[in-house]
């Protein structure tokens, strides 16, 4: 049990969880999305190690905050069913159809929530952050891979399994380049840190970007997206080439997103948003190029995301707080 | 006016209008799914022409079928934005931002709604087609191109503007074959009645589908997607082999939407679902092919259209009646 029993329960806040990549992070999120003290672990390696390093942060945000939350909803990458077993996890290869949103409500005694990571994304996007007011909002995240969540007439779309949003796979290059999925072809291997990275590895080997490769200490191999976006803010011409080629891509899978669901709203998040402006103008450009109709069409709302990287946190603490 | 004055208004009956590629067809839509008599006239080229035969042909309807229907719905091909407007619409060019909906209401001075023809299908296979009982049901339409409508968590899904379901558009192999939007790659090159018949005459002239081109007496150009439909049935192998690749194609793009959506259960129609069970068997084979962690998922059922060429009649009669 969380929190003792002669503490008054706070209707008002749940604790959020994310699990990430690297981390466990969680912190209470109150329903209008604000967040208290934010605390993070080094991500548990396996199931058990997980559930408990999970339950133990919790019951020390409760202390430190001395409140009893009422609900408590993780965000966990990979797929995640409707019950909140999670099937396959790219982050604990070792969480294989774990049933974690039922381990952690025995665990707490309170109402536990687990969904996809992304899904709680888009969630905190939709209800506290850049799509707001939107009726349809897609959210992509673009980090080591690809997420996306959706958020269609105003609810969180699922999909019959639970299993919405794993756009990543969308082969948009059929044969093309090997994916970690064992496919080929994906959209997050044109598109995502990762695709930056090789991008930016590819000019630099071609002699087109010397000035990222010179941040790289003139090694083709150690070259990073990172080297990228650090001259993007300057203007310089080497990386806005790769960033406009990243563009391209992004817009190839986003073009094919806009044609299945007409999203009006497109937030752009993960860790490659932090390139900010020129990175949505790259994606503009291209998105003008690849779709079809584009002059015809209503403009989509290209937005990079408000929440960034508290966004799990906060979508994980919302969703609890509206089950 | 619709009907005479003194006529009842029949409360559970609308008018269902398909816009089609080469015709306008009819008919009196009950809210249980079942038609009247259906009835058809040859596709007018211009916008006025359209919305003249649709008057006369719901007049014709109305005084056969002696009831005034309580609203008439239409499904048109293309983008048809919320209002009912038709943006744009590939078989009467000439139809470009006109107000369909409007124009119609005013002329009827009935209620009409006019919407997405693979929107009114999917809407039809959901509610008295091979979609029932599903919650999130997506419906392929496989003919000269592909449509795609989907309906998600029981409700139809429009998107923002009302553009959904383009997804014939997606691009899955990026720089591919040229496509009639003047894009490359669009799954639809690759997975439609017309991309049967080019793979056919690819078969044809490599010496792979001589069973096949000897229906087309010899001429590698007249080979159609027919000739392979027509060898289907007695499991000819080199038609098979063709059926197989369109399979494996039409899993490509079908992969994805599930990545996107996970809809439960995918309902194939237009004109290549009449081929049945093997085109059904075909797809399924390339979907377990290509779909990322496809053994760890629950499997997607795979089924043929129930009411195919009518869904579109249907479907746009059901809409109206449940405005």
């Amino acid at each position: 049990m969380v929190g003792s029993a002669t503490q008054p329960l706070d209707a008002t806040s749940a604790v959020g969880v994310d699990i990430g990549g690297t981390s466990l992070r969680a912190a209470t999120v109150r329903a209008d999305g604000s967040v208290g003290e934010l605390r993070r672990v080094a991500l548990p390696a396996t199931a058990e190690g997980l559930v408990s390093a999970t339950v133990t942060l919790i019951e020390e945000l409760c202390a430190v905050e001395a409140t009893r939350p009422v609900a408590v909803g993780v965000g966990c990458a990979g797929l995640v069913d409707r019950s909140g077993t999670v099937r396959t996890s790219p982050n604990i290869p070792a969480l294989v159809n774990h049933p974690l949103q039922q381990d952690l409500t025995d665990r707490l005694g309170l109402p536990v929530r687990v969904d996809n990571d992304a899904n709680a994304a888009a969630w905190a996007e939709y209800r506290v952050g850049a799509g707001q007011g939107a009726t349809d909002m897609a959210l992509v995240t673009l980090g080591t891979g690809i997420g996306t969540g959706f958020v269609l007439d105003g609810r969180l779309h699922r999909g019959r399994n639970g299993y919405a949003g794993e756009s990543g796979h969308v082969t948009i290059v059929a044969g093309g380049l090997p994916c970690v999925c064992g496919r080929r072809g994906c959209w997050e291997r044109y598109s995502s840190g990762t695709a930056l990275g090789r991008l930016a590895r590819e000019a630099a080997a071609a002699g087109r970007a010397d000035a990222v490769l010179a941040l790289a200490d003139g090694d083709v191999d150690a070259v990073r997206g990172e080297h990228v976006a650090a001259l993007v803010p300057q203007s310089e011409p080497g990386a806005m080439a790769i960033l406009a080629e990243l563009g391209h891509w992004t817009a190839v899978g986003l073009a094919g997103l806009v044609n299945v669901l007409d999203p009006g709203v497109v937030v752009i998040g993960g860790g490659l948003a932090s390139i900010g402006q020129p990175l949505i103008a790259a994606i503009e450009t291209g998105y003008r190029d690849v779709m079809v109709d584009h002059d015809r069409r209503e403009p989509i709302s290209l937005v990079a995301a408000a929440a960034a990287g508290d966004a799990g946190v906060i979508g994980a603490g919302l969703l609890a707080l509206g089950r």
